[in-house]
């Protein structure tokens, strides 16, 4: 069960503030939950870019070393202190031991560096270790797992995915179908947001299924959709999909080491994700893929085959007599990235310190908090106002708040930059704002509506 | 022009050892040819292993501190010096700067990153800077070019491979096959040696071409076979590959930063390989990929897409209005790996102080002094001899011999181990030994003489 689906944080904070007699919007406040906070010395597992070190920053508006405001681990999380050091073991490795540091008595030997990553993956997302390959990285298993369960055939052959999705995500699926001789006008559905609203109601996939779905081949959407910052209930979807027979995968990116996923029990067909959002393993890191167990003995389906997907007993025989592994580990293609993989370890060492379900539930409250500082900086527009695009429900959203400006936000974008806040501008009008919950705090929060008041100002001239 | 066809390497150190008045096989003529040897000093950038790091090292049978006999770089390369100093940098910026690092003014802003090894990488390959991406794994390269370039006809569907392809590129050409609805048993021509030889003449592939070519869609050949170190002419299979309306690529996993290659004006469709084998990137080394500028402005073909391949100037925009980079760099997928892509750099910083000329030159005597030394070994066997299985004629060849044994090669190479010699073994009983011109010298060539030579005593109980 999802946490953050087990209680009312915005009613939560407003209990701690009459408890400890503080206001909301209050550095005091702030201070008082992060020292409340079971998880916030995970904190100090992790780089904080300062003010100083910043390119942007005008040290003339802020102290030059005081950790910078980051909330934008929805584009690349922070460095864990412990990534050097695991990288530089490697390397070592590598000098000391040449090409034997594959097989040798080193720790992690490389022949199966990944097997250090599988079991925290497979925490994170919800999944048996063995449903879990940690690879390539996301545009690629996107296409690679679409190969294995994206079969059109004659009666049955559109896809479904959200209207304005990634364009990444958008590119691959177009890419496939044209692949397959298919037309996109005809084949893919593009479910839109009601008239009126910023966000995909599950019913709606729910009445194109019930209408369409024996066209169906496969839905693909997101997890948390990287725009608008909706969490999609998966379960729910993954149920009506399978009703009408259509595989059903979901691309992580967003929501992974960010939403409670449990991809296992929900019956998900196949997932992907990255690692350098939410999972903090560093600029362009490895990603993630999942296929359900109940698909491992599926020998019928499509691959694009490698010798990494080859039993790694007969591997190295090199006599054509393939056994794959199954389920999605006989995806695998290429010998593993060494520097890639114990980036993602040394932050999943981080994660073990913890669960998705602290994490989740410390989430849940700050971006609550995120909200109260942000409708505090509605005043300061005048007669227009701020308005959040995300889901106001906890349970229908990650971190993320985007945030939707009444005038073009670059000017107040880079107010804020010059203030040492990062986070993600969409332009003309959106600012998309993640605190993350294993490494941001309450302060942070607080922090970033004084200095948006600030770039609201400045840019006013007030 | 490849200078190893230029000379012939064995006449040559024939001509030094009378005028130096040295012995062929003797440390004395192996240290002299190295004094002359104008990239001598490029051995220093880069870190050997010692006899005691290694495990296997028996240090009674050799000097601890003294670097081991690295003669594996076929199968992965030495670690230059500069590496952990490149990766440590951009570690720090992640840490300084987090997401910013992507377009900020540090060096080698994350964004673009790739520009910084793709001067080089083209050099290495013989390829304009435009025809080659450095992206992705070897295996996964393979597939997204043949995804590209082969799409089977009802008349022209085959595919050629040698014999006894690396597994990995054989796994990837048949699944491509029964990707398409193919039967290997028809669609797959694999060329074999002649009878009684070793290696295949480039001839039988013409022959083939002759009486079949037109049913053959694609010739994908590695550029030097693993096992037997061929160096495929590749310029006349391309050249009779085309004479047939066939697309020709090229696997140079054992090519690259190895063969002297002319991608571009041979005229070869597309080709790809790997960076950890002799362009020492390091374990799971990011690869590359190439495909002729003849094909840049064909937007015929299919391409798996994701939004790495989109116009960089457009690539954030996020509208849907997509522009592909022409050529290989449209099949570009995914945010580039930094630390990777860094590994990669400080390898080619080492291989921009040289040239592949000026390699190959080294590298034909180095692999020429190798012949000699091997020979002298043989009499340790007693009537029995070894048999190099490579071409004797140095253009036909890389810098490695694989070595056939009488015997099952397994005792023979475990004292080698013991000695610190690190090679590679194919059982039953081949011995692949690769002396890299970039960081081997011919005193390696020598000591691995007089080790195979106690190695083969050892085991014969003398
Ligand atoms: C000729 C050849 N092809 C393919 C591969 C597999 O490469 P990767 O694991 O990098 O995809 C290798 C690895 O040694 C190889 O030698
Ligand atoms: C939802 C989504 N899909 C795909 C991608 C592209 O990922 P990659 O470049 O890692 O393939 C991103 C990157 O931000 C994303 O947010």
């Amino acid at each position: 069960q999802d946490p953050a689906s087990q209680f009312s944080p915005k009613q939560k904070l407003q209990e701690q503030s009459n408890t400890l007699d503080l206001l909301l919007p209050s550095r005091e406040f702030a201070q008082a939950m992060d020292q409340q906070d079971p998880i916030s010395h995970l904190r100090n597992d992790y780089f904080f870019p300062t003010n100083g070190s910043l390119q942007q920053t005008d040290i003339s508006l802020v102290e030059k070393d005081e950790p910078c405001v980051y909330l934008c681990g929805n584009s690349l999380g922070l460095e864990p202190k412990e990534t050097p050091t695991l990288v530089q073991e490697e390397l070592d490795k590598w000098a000391k031991r040449g090409v034997t540091g594959h097989f040798d008595d080193s720790p992690r030997p490389w022949v199966s560096i990944d097997e250090n990553v599988l079991a925290q993956s497979a925490a994170v997302v919800g999944a048996q270790p063995e449903e879990v390959a940690i690879m390539n990285s996301l545009t690629v298993n996107l296409h690679l797992l679409m190969v294995h369960f994206y079969k059109p055939t004659e009666t049955r052959y559109k896809i479904i995915i959200e209207t304005k999705a990634f364009p990444s995500d958008h590119l691959a699926v177009i890419s496939q179908l044209l692949f397959h001789g298919r037309k996109p006008d005809d084949a893919l559905i593009e479910v839109k947001p009601e008239e009126g609203s910023d966000i995909i109601d599950e019913a709606q996939i729910e009445a194109i299924l019930d209408t369409e779905g024996d066209s169906v081949a496969m839905v693909m959407l997101s997890g948390v959709q990287f725009y608008t910052g909706q969490l999609f209930d998966m379960e729910r979807i993954t149920r009506a999909g399978h009703a009408k027979g259509c595989i059903v995968g979901f691309d992580l990116a967003h929501a992974a080491g960010n939403a409670f996923l449990r991809l296992h029990d929900w019956g998900v067909d196949f997932a992907c994700w990255c690692t350098y959002k939410y999972l903090n393993a560093g600029p362009g890191g490895i990603a993630g893929a999942f296929i359900h167990s109940k698909h491992a003995g599926d020998v019928t389906r499509n691959r694009f085959a490698g010798w990494w997907g080859v039993d790694p007993k007969t591997r190295f025989e090199m006599n054509y007599d393939y056994k794959f592994v199954p389920g999605v580990k006989g995806l695998q293609l290429s010998n593993p990235p060494v520097l890639q993989t114990v980036s993602l370890l040394a932050s999943l060492n981080v994660v073990k310190k913890t669960s998705m379900a602290e994490l989740r539930t410390k989430s849940a409250l700050l971006t609550a908090y995120l909200e109260v500082v942000l409708a505090g900086c509605s005043t300061e527009l005048g007669k227009q106002t701020l308005r959040v695009l995300t889901p106001s429900n906890p349970a229908r959203r990650g971190c993320q708040l985007s945030v939707l400006f009444p005038e073009n936000i670059k000017p107040i974008f880079e107010q804020l930059e010059r203030r040492g806040v990062i986070c993600d501008m969409r332009e003309p009008n959106v600012l998309r704002v993640a605190p993350c919950p294993i490494y941001n705090n309450f302060e942070d929060v607080y922090r970033f509506g004084e200095h948006l008041k600030a770039s609201i100002k400045a840019v006013h001239g007030k």
